[in-house]
C-alpha cells in the first residue's frame, strides 16, 4: 500500500506545542506535512484571506520539526498547502491539537475546526482534535489517540463533506474514562463586555462572558468532556434547517 | 403593540451601499439600530474578536444615516450591539445588503450570514441578505423585500437558531421571476493559486478560482438565484451529521 499523505495544521499556529506533539506522534504513519499559521489564529471562524497576499516561510523547530508557515487563516493552509505545497492531494487532514475546547456552540468559531471543515469540502477526510484546557500543555494521550484514530479514518474513510471533532479532557491519562460518539451541543457563552478607559480617556471593550449548559443527556460534546471522557462527534456543512422547510413553504411569501 | 426594535448590520462596512439602502427601506418598521463594521470584513467567516479591544465610534452619513461603527467582525457587531448599544435585546436581526451571494459552501465562509448566526444564538430571529453581484449597486428590490419579509418575520417568528438566508439575483426588479424556499447547495469554489513575485523577489500567493456547480434540482440556493429566482435559505447551526452517528458507534473506538 502507498505510503498516505497527510496534512497537519492548527489555529494556534506553528509554533505552539500542540501541533508539535501532534506531528510528532504521527511519525511513521505516513508522509506528513506541516502547513500552519504563523502566529494564532483563534476565534478566526471559517475565514478565507482574499484581499491580502499569503506567503509562505519555511520553519525548522527543534532541528525535528519542519513546516510551512502561511501569513493567514487555517482555511487558507489547507487550501495553499493541498494546492501549492503538498505533492499531491492528501489523505488525510488533521488539525490541531488545539489548545481550549471546541465543543457545542465554539464548534462555529472554530479555527480548529474550520481548517478541517476545509479539507472535508475539498474531499479529504479530515480531524479536528482539541484539550479542554487553555493552560494545560499535556498532549501526550491526545497526540496517541490521534495517531490512532487517523489510522482508523484512512483506513474506512469518513462520509462526504464530515470532519471528526475530537475534544479530549484536561485530565491525566488515567482518569480519563471512556470514549463517547457525540452530537453537538448548543451551550454557548453568555456575553459579557469589560468596559474600560484607556490612558488616552478614549471607551474601549473587552469580549468576556460566561459558560452556560443549555443541554442535558449523555451523548452532548461539551457535557462529555466535562464528565472525563473524549467527545467524538461527527460534524457536516450542509446547515440547511430541514426541519423548517415545509413550513416555511407555507408561509408563502410573494414578491410584493 | 410594542415599536420593534431591530439592529441592522453587515460585513461590507457601515459605508457600504447595501446596508444604507437596507437601513433607509426599515425606517418605519420599527426603531432601528445601526451597528456595523467600520471597514469591510469580507469572507472572515464566523470570526469574534478575544485579542483586541473592541472600540465604537458614532458615524453619521448623508445627514439622514446615524450609525454605530465598530473595530471588529459582522459577529462583533451583534454582541455588542445588543450588550452595549440598544437599549434591550432587539426582536430582530437583519444583515446586509451584501455586495455578492452568500449560497452553497459560501455560507460558511459569509460575514453577512455570521451575523446573521450569532443574533440566531442568542435567540434573536435573523435575515441576512445579499445580491448576486460584487459590483451592481442597485439595492432597491432587496431593500424592499427584506423590509417585507423583516415584516412576517417579526410576526410570526423563526424556529429556535434559525436565520433566513436570502439572495437576490442580480438584474431588474422586472426580470425576477419568484421567490423559491431553497437547500444550501454544495457548490464550491476550485481554488487555485496565482504566484507572483514581488518587486523584492519574495514569492506570494493570490487566491483564486473557479466556481463549480455540485447540484441540480429545482430548489437549491445557488441554482434558484442563476434562474433569476429570489432564493430564501432557512439555516441553522446544529452541526451534527445525525445520519453518520450510528454507523460511528460501530467503529467501537477504543482508548487504546
Amino acid at each position: 500500500m502507498k505510503k498516505p499523505l497527510i496534512l497537519v495544521t492548527n489555529d494556534d499556529g506553528i509554533y505552539a506545542p500542540g501541533i508539535y506533539s501532534l506531528k510528532k506522534a504521527l511519525e511513521g504513519a505516513g508522509d506528513l506535512y506541516v502547513v500552519a499559521p504563523l502566529v494564532e489564529k483563534s476565534a478566526v471562524g471559517h475565514a478565507i484571506t482574499l484581499s491580502d497576499p499569503l506567503r509562505v516561510t519555511e520553519i525548522e523547530r527543534d532541528n525535528d520539526f519542519f513546516g510551512y508557515a502561511v501569513n493567514g487563516t487555517p482555511a487558507d493552509c489547507v487550501k495553499l498547502g493541498c494546492k501549492c505545497i503538498l505533492p499531491r492531494k492528501p489523505d488525510l487532514v488533521i488539525s490541531g491539537i488545539n489548545q481550549g475546547p471546541n465543543t457545542a456552540t465554539n464548534v462555529i468559531y472554530s479555527g480548529t475546526v474550520s481548517a478541517a471543515a476545509e479539507a472535508a469540502i475539498m474531499g479529504i477526510p479530515a480531524i479536528a482534535v482539541s484539550i479542554a484546557s487553555f493552560t494545560r500543555q499535556e498532549f501526550s494521550f491526545a497526540a496517541r489517540f490521534s495517531r490512532k484514530l487517523a489510522g482508523m479514518v484512512l483506513e474506512r474513510g469518513l462520509p462526504e463533506r464530515t470532519v471528526l471533532n475530537v475534544n479530549v479532557p484536561a485530565v491525566p491519562e488515567e482518569e480519563i474514562e471512556e470514549i463517547v460518539i457525540t452530537r453537538q451541543g448548543k451551550g454557548r457563552y453568555e456575553e459579557a463586555f469589560d468596559k474600560r478607559i484607556d490612558p488616552n480617556n478614549r471607551v474601549y471593550y473587552w469580549l468576556t462572558g460566561k459558560r452556560m449548559i443549555l443541554d442535558n443527556g449523555n451523548d452532548v460534546d461539551d457535557l462529555v468532556v466535562m464528565q472525563n471522557k473524549v467527545s467524538i462527534t461527527p460534524i457536516q456543512y450542509d446547515l440547511t434547517n430541514y426541519s423548517f422547510l415545509e413550513e416555511l413553504k407555507k408561509w408563502n411569501i410573494k414578491m410584493d
